[in-house]
């Protein structure tokens, strides 16, 4: 039996209570599955379409989406208890760029028919152990589940403070047909546009650097 | 006009006296481009060879050729002043798998033709300006003059503490067809053989984390 540990029974605890504010929410998406090929129709545009997966509380994407007003940024996150601070966050804005869903990315070609334009990956766990990483978000059985998300070429963009996911990343991208566009070691010394996720402010508080890439497959 | 360092002015002393060392040693090749397309007859086998561009005094070379009987080894150093001390390493010790070469590594289309297996690049100098990108070992104008010397599939090791070289590489090596096998931001915490240079010894003496690729290009 897996162990649960303690920032994950923090997450779980309240989840009923959550639910009842997400499906409260304009920027909820409650049954995303039915809109499988017709997401573009939610945001009543043909803007390209920005997904991130391990959304968390949504700082990263609310800030791409005031920033980006020309594409539509949907942000999916596993625990419910932590997407409901995103959207409390937004109780007063009105984001017409932003949707979120609650979900798993294990679901993510069962939610998405080619029409994202851009995947970003963002501090994902790195899942240490090897005989974890399966579990990986860059692992090649992920890739391979992303090929049915994309509308046209397959853009990842990933940042992490984790050496060893990133050094897997890379291989696992490259050995997967994706090419490297753009690779930092160094994220913040770069003349790269960035916006910070919550994350990303702790660690780099904490010294550490952040590692970056973007990767195309034609 | 260039600006000439003096760790640059030291290796260019006594160049004269360096120059008859080498040429009367066996593990010096004094004429390479006259063995063009055909290396193995100065090893009189048909093993692979491999190549390291940038060999310095040779202590990674020297030991891989005594680890690696069965791969013959050509240690490439512009400096012959530096070249010196690995052939004088040498002097009581008799390695028929090893021999150096004192070139620039532009010309090295005009010393091999598809016959080289792998090649080393341990510790280039980073070339930290942009406008001086080209004179990177892994800019891809270099990677073009490798694909002329390999024999068969193209394969590249780089090691380097500079993680604005190694990054560098990283695009610079995916977006010339090559497939990134194993990176490695952290080599020595890692499961790979490894032989450490000069360079390696002092930069990790000094805590400095070494980054380490395979690439092969098919």
């Amino acid at each position: 039996m897996q162990k649960i540990e303690r920032s994950e029974v923090m997450r779980l605890r309240n989840v009923k209570n959550a639910k009842e504010i997400l499906e409260s929410s304009s920027y909820y998406i409650k049954n995303p599955t039915f809109y499988k090929g017709s997401f573009s129709s939610l945001f009543s545009n043909e803007n390209p379409i920005h997904l991130e997966i391990g959304t968390g509380k949504g700082q990263f994407l609310i800030e791409m989406a005031l920033k980006n007003p020309d594409i539509n940024f949907i942000g999916m996150e596993k625990y419910e208890s932590v997407l409901v601070r995103a959207v409390q966050k937004l109780s007063l804005k009105e984001i017409p760029n932003l949707k979120f869903i609650s979900s798993d990315a294990q679901d993510i070609s069962n939610i998405f028919d080619h029409e994202i334009d851009t995947l970003y990956l963002n501090f994902s766990d790195p899942w240490p152990k090897v005989r974890h990483q399966k579990r990986r978000l860059t692992h090649s059985s992920f890739l391979k589940l992303y090929d049915n998300i994309f509308s046209f070429d397959k853009k990842i963009i990933q940042k992490t403070d984790n050496i060893q996911l990133f050094s897997f990343s890379l291989e696992q991208l490259s050995q997967n047909g994706y090419i490297l566009e753009r690779v930092s070691l160094d994220l913040h010394k770069e003349d790269i546009v960035n916006v910070m996720t919550e994350y990303e402010e702790k660690f780099t508080n904490d010294g550490y650097k952040i590692n970056y890439l973007k990767a195309r497959k034609r």
